[in-house]
């Protein structure tokens, strides 16, 4: 049997784990250098894993408490409620591992990659990247395993061992335990991204506004008690929270897929099960692509391209992903499919693919233009810090929201056409196509801030200026990177959430989401301003937090004597327990927002109302996660701009100008948005979708609910097997198609 | 017959402008003090009216056009084209008075406060306050009285000497004439208020960036070139922009109501047309309740609290309004009515209407929290400043965005309860009880600029200390009525907004606006952004004008030798033409936008996928506009904190401390924030629904297309009657109802 194939998606995932866990020996297998050099590794290293093991034990009451409510919930309507539970906990733990393989390999590739440095680019650019590729693997391998290895359990446990159909109520059922898979990832996702986010920028913000402003050091200077803490919030933040922020896209838009391609009722040769198994195949394949695509990632000598190096390797890897869906899709869909009354053609779906992967690449071709150094817009920020701190801020504001157009238009076709082609199973493997290279995205997203600590350390270390030098090139290449990756997350999370979203309307039994009504208009409104709280809190947080590394830097600057002819050490772990206990403390609210908002609106307002509420989310936090990341991160290279000194108005501006003042303070504005509240947007999104789908059986109305209370029974595998034993043979499981 | 109350509308509006004559001959009789301070108020009075002629002058070009595409797109479907035309064109020219009047007796009002203000605050509050209520009585008497001529003239032309039943397709054809009416007021509004905004902003951060930072002058310091240019701004962007910006507001949620009130087959005492002419009745009543506010704002002496004068004039009018709109509810309507399908009672519509005003109290209290010196979030922004330019400017940003969370909320309960009581109907009321009482709105608004510019002219003048001691008391106030204000038009356009949207989905002949079908999300996408890049593009062109501002400020400093000394005169004048030049020119892309965007993708995409792009404008313009004003207002009354002293951390500072600086600095960011792209949010929104519905039976669709194609045939009134006589006498109009 064709369906058969199934069990090559876990393998793929293996595949992508252990050529991880080749390269990662090999990244281990490198050079350390000076002792000295280990031994700042070894701080970030520590302090790292003691934010982890911090935020851990608060997840993890979390998990166990969300995973009681799901269970006991579950048995309010008689659901399978304890296997959901354990669906959830499993996603939880595998998102908490895919940001742990992340901050392991980062924080031994850093050290690794300065001493790499202290001998070439290339092998610096190799070491740095060979990284990157550890963290890509490992969450997409991690994905696709979990994903693929619950679903062989789920399919036999509910479908096979009832003899149930696959278009039947059985197989929704199994689909609808695995969204629990994804309901633990995401909620992962969302604390270590909002509680990474927060402990990076107030070690950041704290160590510059004491450090460089006050005493007068340069950056990451041996010195500063807040610099271990600084170096350490880049793993935290920017490889952890990324990998766990990445972990739960992938997952959400390859099981938003699978949901509304269980609905497509194909004769295929795969016992129905094609358009199920097609984005989890996809996504198997892209690792492999991806790992091709990682290989050609190199520079032959000092003088190469690195940002070229890195673009052929993600071009290679998206091109075959596309050639070879290609052929998947015309090996396994029918020619015409179905769903919800929209017919279309195994064409089209590739039509749709295709679509995915260039709004994919478009998205990332306009971020790069609006934060770009030399580009009219970042340019405009550095002409307008001229005139000070406040024409430099009104500069960045009004680039970030004039950012927000042509992305936009480009989603919105992209939603239109990917429809147009494949309705809405178009839509949802649009994003899966586009999310099928994330393992290379993410090895080209995670290089940064690991080049970005190897630099930190060269800097701690004293080493010599070339490098520095050779650290800064990659990390300047880096900040591009994170930038486009960003634009690519949030058009991907965005095509997620509006296939989560039809998902939801199927199962939640209502027709349509109807902004003429009142009250889900209401709803709208309502779900509009949750990503402007969600980032005013995010944002307050930073700010509060970075108020307490100050005024524990200034304790340390005034009661430890010799610190400043280095005399005497700084106590760097208390600043690393301020970080942690502060962005762990603050990741509570907004994180209680985006999980409780959704239930309190569906079980008071009903379903539609909860469908305008997500819409409203889904609109407001793409247009402020757009503006909030171009802006921050045009403000960020509008001061870098500086470095190599610009002319305005006919005179040449350097460091420590006026006019490069005024861009410091745009950096620092634009540190929270780019890095805490803007990347927590596309998570938010996702996260009310996935929690609104898996309270939609609960909340669910009219026919649709009597559909799914039925559907929602407990299958008790032993009574319906002696069901089945007594009914006609013809139609063995007719007895239990109540609709 | 009791429908022949239409009548007493326009009479209403009448007194309003009768009263308003004689309040303002009352202020040209006071007298305007010394020589020098009469040249310098001609200096304002002479540039405001110089940017009026030449704003009139761009916009009589556009008036025209659009006249004429009105005229021509109409026959194209054979609707009565020219009526139409030349009701936009009535209700631009009304508009353009309403702001012509305001500005008139603002420019007169200012110098004679000055003078009033050398003897006591309370007189010098008598004549502001009063400049204010003429700038009030004149806008709502316009509405009141072109709104109620241009129903009857209609009713007439339309329904009466048709012999047309006023539920039938010949009422509908008046009011969708009279629609035309409210889009001429409303594109004025928008030119008015975002060029305004333009100009007034550019000439402050002109003025302040060049005269207080770099050449160490005071504000409104009679040697900086801007300074007239600076108090022009006053006028033509806080009053001339505000009139304009409050007459299209008014007249968009009476003509919504009316739209609706239209659908209701009501049987009463008269005619059918109780629930047309409702709102227009409130409204009249509404000026007499304002003027009855304006008389009891008066204080005793000159230690009287100015803020509860006014408080109390406001909540006596908003009492007696609600009061009196009880009995005129149980006069007017039946006891039960219908629209749509929504069944409801007249008890329903009043309590829709008391909604509307408890809505409009909280908007303005909870504004008032986030604004107001001393409270929670200004304090939250001053305690910032101790760390900088970039976390004042984090501080501000942040309290914006919290500033959405309890509006928002109050917005949604006000939607979803006024829409309980009284179906779509009782939405659009409860913006009309809100609005009722503008007369009184405006005056407390318009007064606080004439106080501003009061005390610009005593500072010119080198009047004593206490002269500019009382402006300032009432200029404190009036930043705060002008916060609070703004806060009030936002919420009575969102629910403008939501009935004219009604009123379009009903003409468009669609069923619902349904946010599941991908294309309808496209429009929610693109909509939502539309917001973003105006906002963009009016804060862009606020620092292009203020560059060139400070350029030629520079240039008159260094050309024209004596000016520092007070022995040559600086040419204010060319700096009235830059300001006024910049604003006319960059007013025209934004507006473009608004005008052109729903056209375009009406017309592409049909009438459902604009509706989606309609929700998403709302949406985000209602959250974009609460952002920028409250963040600016709180930055305003940040720096403003730091006059009398803080404490921050055990110390006080002062003017001209460090934290004092980065409150600048974000005072700056306010600026644009607040006073151009903030406040035009609103007209943005009822903007392009009013555009909407205009064009909607052109883009009608379904059988509601053929019913509108029917129904928008030119009457040709001879015909009809000759119809009508050869037809059976028990059906007069049968003929014509073809549905």
């Amino acid at each position: 049997m064709n369906e058969n194939i199934m069990y090559l998606i876990p393998v793929l995932g293996l595949v992508g784990l252990l050529v991880m866990a080749f390269k990662s020996a090999w990244v281990t297998r490198q050079p350390e250098g000076e002792e000295n050099m280990k031994e700042l590794a070894g701080h970030i290293a520590k302090g790292a894993m003691a934010f982890l093991k911090a935020e851990w034990k608060v997840l993890s009451y979390f998990a166990v408490i969300a995973a009681v409510l799901l269970a006991w919930s579950g048995t309010m309507v008689e659901t399978s409620s304890w296997v959901i539970a354990i669906s959830f906990l499993l996603g939880a733990i595998f998102s908490a591992t895919a940001g742990y393989f992340g901050m392991n390999i980062a924080t031994k590739a850093n050290v690794r990659t300065t001493n790499a440095a202290r001998t070439s680019l290339t092998q610096a650019l190799k070491v740095s990247f060979t990284g990157g590729t550890v963290m890509g693997l490992g969450v997409a391998g991690l994905a696709v395993l979990g994903l693929g290895s619950l679903f062989i359990v789920f399919y036999h446990m509910y479908v096979v061992s009832t003899g149930g159909s696959v278009h039947g109520i059985e197989m929704e059922k199994a689909i609808e335990v695995l969204a629990g898979f994804s309901l633990g990832a995401e909620s992962i996702a969302l604390f270590a991204r909002v509680g990474g986010g927060i402990y990076t920028k107030a070690a950041d913000v704290g160590a510059d506004l004491v450090g460089k402003v006050e005493a007068g050091i340069p950056e990451d200077d041996v010195r500063n008690p807040a610099t271990i803490a600084d170096n350490v919030g880049d793993n935290v933040g920017d490889v952890a929270g990324m990998g766990a922020d990445l972990f739960g896209s992938y997952v959400a838009t390859i099981l938003a897929t699978m949901v509304l391609g269980r609905e497509i009722h194909a004769t295929d040769a795969f016992g129905g099960l094609s358009a199920v198994l097609l984005p989890m195949l996809i996504a198997g394949l892209g690792i492999i692509f991806s790992i091709i695509g990682c290989a050609m990632v190199k520079i032959k000598n000092d003088q190469g391209n690195v940002q070229s190096a890195l673009n052929r390797g993600n071009w290679a890897s998206i091109i075959l992903t596309v050639v070879v869906s290609y052929f998947v899709v015309c090996w396994m869909l029918p020619e015409t499919l179905e769903l919800r009354g929209h017919v279309f053609t195994n064409m089209g779906v590739f039509n749709a693919i295709l679509i995915g992967s260039i709004v994919g690449a478009l998205m990332s071709m306009i971020t790069e233009h609006y934060t770009a150094m030399g580009k009219r817009p970042v340019l405009s920020i550095v002409r307008q810090s001229e005139t000070g701190h406040a024409t430099n801020i009104i500069g960045g504001l009004s680039v970030g929201m004039e950012s927000t157009v042509f992305p936009i238009l480009v989603l919105a076709s992209g939603i239109f056409l990917s429809h147009y082609f494949a309705g809405l199973y178009g839509v949802a493997i649009a994003a899966s196509g586009m999310m099928a290279t994330t393992a290379m995205q993410l090895a080209i997203d995670a290089f940064g801030p690991i080049a970005d600590n190897a630099g930190g350390i060269a800097e701690m270390s004293g080493l010599p200026e070339e490098v520095r030098g050779r650290t800064d090139i990659l990390d300047a290449v880096g900040n591009t990177t994170a930038a486009t990756g960003k634009g690519f997350a949030i058009a991907s999370a965005a095509l997620t959430a509006l296939a989560l979203f039809a998902a939801f309307v199927g199962i939640a039994g209502i027709d349509s989401i109807d902004i003429y009504k009142a009250d889900v208009l209401a709803g709208l409104f309502v779900g509009a301003m949750i990503p402007f709280i969600f980032s005013a809190l995010a944002i307050a947080a930073v700010g509060r937090a970075a108020m307490s590394m100050v005024k524990e830097v200034r304790r340390q600057f005034r009661e430890i004597p010799g610190i400043m002819e280095y005399k005497a050490k700084p106590e760097y772990e208390k600043c690393v327990e301020i970080s942690t206990q502060a962005s762990i403390r603050e990741m509570i609210a907004p994180g209680a927002i985006a999980l409780i908002a959704p239930v309190l609106v569906g079980f008071t307002f009903g379903p539609e109302v909860l469908g305008g509420m997500l819409a409203g989310i889904t609109v407001s936090g793409v247009l402020l996660g757009m503006f909030q990341n171009n802006a921050g991160g045009a403000w960020d290279n509008a001061k870098k701009s500086f470095e190599k000194g610009v002319e305005i108005s006919g005179q040449v501006h350097y460091k420590g100008s006026e006019p490069h003042k005024a861009s410091v303070t745009g950096d620092t504005v634009g540190d929270p948005f780019k890095d805490t509240s803007g990347p927590s947007m596309n998570i938010l999104i996702k996260l009310t979708s996935i929690v609104s789908l898996i309270i939609a059986p609960h909340i669910a109305v009219g026919e649709g609910a009597h559909h799914e209370d039925v559907l929602l029974q407990e299958p008790v595998i032993e009574k319906q097997i002696t069901i089945a034993d007594h009914v006609d043979n013809d139609h063995p499981v007719a007895s239990l198609m109540i609709n």
